[in-house]
């Protein structure tokens, strides 16, 4: 199941919806009073009961005619969990940059993990605002973000795929200038507009070997990223032991597991970006998330 | 005004209230139904007119018997931004204890900011769970917070002061080993009971010049740290805009503003934080923040 929050042109409120194969979005809280509010972490906080109502919806939910999808989780309970160099050609083209101020290690011998703050995460289609970053360094970074369904603590990496609700993509656009700047990376990673996240959330149940997953990025139409999951230097169970060994994971926390090889600053010279151009996100069987750069 | 976040013994919710010269909770809530809620950035939010009926409700709002102080702002719209090596002397220190993983420069040319989610926020006499720190580096850092009162991006520093609600306290706990050991900050610094908070924020219109504001901090009696907030690298305004360049700041957001000299790594031998120490911040005006080590 693909689970999406979405509104209706020139409506306040955001709704629980299901995307089906052909891209209409099903209106889940019309067909289930027990589905409204249209808030994610706490439906997601819901469980099982509250997947089986969804499920149950879907077949008799109506199409949301004119809807407009949303980020899934607009507002997860706490600032995305982002990971840093977690490809090994990634973290070697990051290395040969010279964008990577502090680093010793070329491969990071732990988890690099930083946050983006709600106000810069946006839904497919909306507008990365270049003018946020006066430096001219702006960069785009696929990756498949993991969504917590079940909270706790101190999780073991051998329960932690039982505290994945499901899968998205986020692109963890990126200011080069500022984040070398700032030296620890929430000003040149967390601005406004910088975290583009969806369309939608595949639920666990659909992936049953994340590994197998497909990334792709492509840049005005040109591929710049192809990975598998299965080449991340932690997976995911390693970055959901390390993450809650002293953080509390709750339901609707997001994960952005990082990104592979192909970044604008792999090239000699950067290709960053400008107004005008595309990005586009695609990872199996979670769709397409599409971003204008303004 | 110091405006408190406070909660009955053994009964359910928070409430709004006010500290008393002589230590004593004052429910506001309860002298003016306009304050129900219990929170703290919804009624920032508010603006002056919410400050007002605050202000009026003191006058007969009645003690709070029994009332437990929580964090002022247990859940900020964002993690908490907290900003590293923003005091000379402690930036020295840091450099010289061989903590500070990745760093070129003693002094950051840029403001360094990472942050906390609110998970790691405790109320005032909560304890910190050294547990969670298995690498045995526990340090204190005593810190003034500023309190966001008004929205808004691309905040210059000449209109900063008018963006601030007020001050409270906040420690910035860390384990040392793992703050260098994952290079980005969240893992080592963004623990549960890792920010304990409060006890109350005091309203800017008391605070005519934040430089002259004293900080200090007490271990188990101790005088560590004794800094003025003159000796900021960065000051308020300057962090205003740094952050805001990009971010959009909103009603409750906080920013803790670095930590003077005289943490644990700064002694040779570390003086690491063990189960049954006590930690003691007072900022002048705002009041004492004490929290033991469990």
């Amino acid at each position: 199941m693909r689970l999406v929050t979405f509104k209706y042109a020139e409506k306040l409120g955001v709704h629980l919806g299901a995307l089906r194969e052909d891209g209409a979005v099903l209106d889940l809280a019309a067909a289930d009073p027990a589905l409204q509010g249209g808030n994610m972490p706490a439906f997601i906080a819901g469980g099982t009961a509250a997947l089986e109502h969804a499920r149950s919806a879907m077949a008799k939910a109506p199409v949301a005619q004119g809807a407009a999808l949303c980020a899934p989780i607009p507002r997860p309970p706490k600032n995305v969990f982002c990971v840093g160099k977690n490809y090994h050609e990634h973290a070697k083209e990051f290395a040969g940059s010279g964008f990577d101020g502090g680093a010793k290690d070329v491969v990071p011998p732990f988890p690099v993990v930083f946050s983006k703050p709600h106000t810069s995460i946006i839904a497919p289609g909306e507008k990365i605002l270049s003018a946020l970053d006066p430096t001219g360094g702006l960069d785009y970074e696929g990756e498949l973000a993991v969504v917590i369904g079940r909270r706790g603590r101190g999780i073991g990496k051998a329960e932690a795929m039982q505290h994945v609700f499901g899968y998205t993509i986020v692109n963890d656009v990126t200011a080069r200038h500022l984040q070398k700047r700032h030296s620890q990376w929430v000003l040149g990673k967390g601005l406004d507009t910088f975290c583009p996240m969806g369309p939608a959330i595949l639920t666990a149940d659909a992936v049953p070997d994340p590994k197998a997953l497909r990334l792709t990025a492509h840049v005005n139409g040109e591929k710049r990223q192809d990975a598998l999951v299965a080449d991340l230097i932690f997976d995911i169970p390693a970055l959901i032991e390390a993450i809650s060994a002293g953080i509390t994971l709750e339901p609707g926390d997001v994960i952005a597991t990082g990104t592979p090889v192909g970044v604008g600053i792999g090239f000699t010279p950067p290709r960053f970006l400008k107004a005008g151009d595309v990005v586009r996100i695609e990872v199996t069987g979670i769709g397409v998330l599409e971003n204008p750069v303004a």
